[in-house]
């Protein structure tokens, strides 16, 4: 995918339909509770009918694209796994054996995973192969990609979300596995926020202090030296990103284009969902949070958003791990809006609650009003 | 039941298995994934174990218990609702049309609605009568009960868990419906812990400010007037409390003896929680947080407990309509302990990986170490 031929696809992306929330929200304040007292349900209805243009939604066919690549970086000693769990762990999902794999058989989702960078030639039928290079270059020693690599990531991604919506899923989520990724992600936010390493660094999956206090340095260093443009995110991720976070960016920015509802998981998905959002603020309105990540950047990233987490689990392991959950979360909300009677239905005009009755020690007034 | 009966009832709670909480955190720790990288969801499982102890448990049979009854201080004007709700919503619940039966039918969740102190004579098939009293008394002329009938609706609640565990429950929740409520959970409140009015008291279902104020004053007085000992949690539930409340901290304490993990809703049940705790601290062990209820005494009885919520979503409508989410949670924690690979299984030692690699750019070492 060109670079112009990229422009064109995110032009496609349409505002969400305000006039359909409004409608949702007339629909909310008329079911049988004190209006709003279900919060962030209500707000989340809301949001699908603004963002598929239906009053009525499901979420029963989810799907978490995982984009999985390696990184230059895991030479420097940041990460405390080495390099070749990138590989293992994409071919796990594929057998249900890790975290986000385990949840979503539990839960009837479908994982999509790509290769988009894996530093090894391998086949396996459960992995798309859409790799760009095998890994990327050293970020303590050059900018990690070329420009052209970063639209080509970004263009895998919003492939992914239209080959989703074409095979009819309702929702996605956006996950990852790239050894050394949580690196990458800081040096991106840092880059787009101007934020300080120390607000955006975490110890990822558990690295010495050592190598914490390297991480960071690192991180300052390649921004000093390759200057990213904070106004220009693909020279971003193509400067100090990664093969997995752009194509992430494009799975957002894909899923916008598509009209499909889609889930952040943690901090590196976080950060990809800001990359896509400063490419085009409309993709906004799709986005949807899932789990307060431990790592110390997501609130950043997520502040950066306008967003909030709605699971409060501290957790920290990546992979697309909690969109599972989230379309649960999702689900009550469809289920609220699609399920619950209002006043009208609700009030008992039928003589049902008076053929009940024994004795009339006070007059039925129906389920109007509020409920406490 | 007496009150010699009840607590011979409660003498047999047990502590939950601290021995099995170990072995289960051992199993925890061989998964792949970064140890504690899951956070509250191993917690979750963990704790699982310990209640059931068995180490592999499942929550397929889900019911809220939902206690329900009048209080007589709503002749006061605390409330935004007309007493009459609390019937109508009660039969709502078993017709499907209320906040919590709309995501209990999405969810798969069994609702065991109680009838513990309705202010009408009434049949419905699916509301279980255990009526005390017809409402209790007015909090702002005297003690809402007599001691006997604190005990007795306590007893409604242990009963209810007995039945529960009979019909082959695997988990329980504890919801409530009763106009009036958030003022005696609030009294309540006060009284087990010495909090000032200011601290616990909201607005409930939306009442206005001078209603507002009312409410407050109202506690103070009681507590003033009727002096509940805070070291009798009994004596606090007849002079301030309601029969919801009882019959809610009766299920808690019931779960326990049923060793069925128990799940709190928002303010009120978190405020039957402490209660049941007050009266048998074994019984912390059993209860699991959901949501974090918009009602600003919810964090403080949360606080007293030593618990913190798993579910962001800005809730206040009561009803239990925070479990059904909250049994989706614990469903991953179980996929997480049952469905996720050790890392001796998902090493890659049958030749898997090696087979479908091209070429032998770096040694594969499994996926050992940690994921990031």
């Amino acid at each position: 995918m060109t670079e112009t031929e990229f422009r064109k696809a995110i032009q496609a992306i349409r505002p969400v339909d305000e006039a359909m929330a409004e409608r949702a929200w007339q629909r909310q304040d008329s079911l049988v509770k004190p209006p709003r007292s279900l919060g962030r349900l209500e707000e989340l209805s809301v949001q699908l009918s603004a963002i598929t243009g239906k009053l009525h939604n499901t979420v029963e066919k989810r799907c978490i694209v995982i984009c999985c690549a390696d990184n230059g970086v895991v030479e420097e000693g940041v990460s405390s796994a080495p390099q070749s769990v990138t590989l293992a762990q994409t071919v796990n999902f594929t057998r249900g054996k890790t975290g986000v794999a385990a949840l979503s058989k539990e839960f009837g989702v479908e994982l999509m995973v790509i290769d988009v960078g894996i530093n090894a030639e391998f086949s396996c039928p459960g992995v798309l192969n859409r790799k760009i290079r095998k890994g990327t270059f050293n970020l303590a020693k050059r900018p990690v990609m070329e420009r052209w690599e970063a639209v080509e990531a970004l263009g895998v991604g919003l492939e992914a979300a239209r080959r989703a919506r074409e095979q009819g899923y309702d929702i996605l989520g956006v996950g990852e596995m790239g050894i050394g990724n949580t690196t990458t992600s800081s040096a991106v936010l840092c880059a787009l926020t101007g934020l300080p390493v120390e607000k955006t660094v975490g110890r990822g999956g558990g690295i010495s202090l050592s190598a914490y206090e390297r991480k960071k340095r690192l991180i300052e260093q390649a921004l000093k030296a390759y200057r990213p443009d904070p106004n220009d995110p693909v020279d971003v991720l193509a400067k100090v990103g990664g093969f997995d976070i752009a194509a992430m960016a494009g799975v957002f920015l894909g899923a916008a284009r598509e009209r499909l509802p889609v889930v952040i998981d943690g901090f590196i998905s976080a950060v990809a969902a800001l990359c896509a959002a400063r490419i085009e603020p409309k993709v906004k309105g799709y986005l949807i949070p899932s789990h307060a990540s431990y790592e110390i950047g997501y609130s950043r990233a997520m502040e950066e958003l306008g967003l909030r987490p709605v699971l409060l689990l501290d957790m920290r392991l990546g992979e697309g791990s909690g969109c599972p959950l989230a379309f649960e979360v999702i689900r009550a909300a469809c289920a609220v809006m699609n399920g619950m009677a209002t006043f009208a239905e609700a009030d008992i005009d039928d003589g049902y609650l008076e053929s009940i009755r024994k004795e009339d020690s006070f007059s039925v007034e129906g389920a109007g009003g509020e409920t406490k």
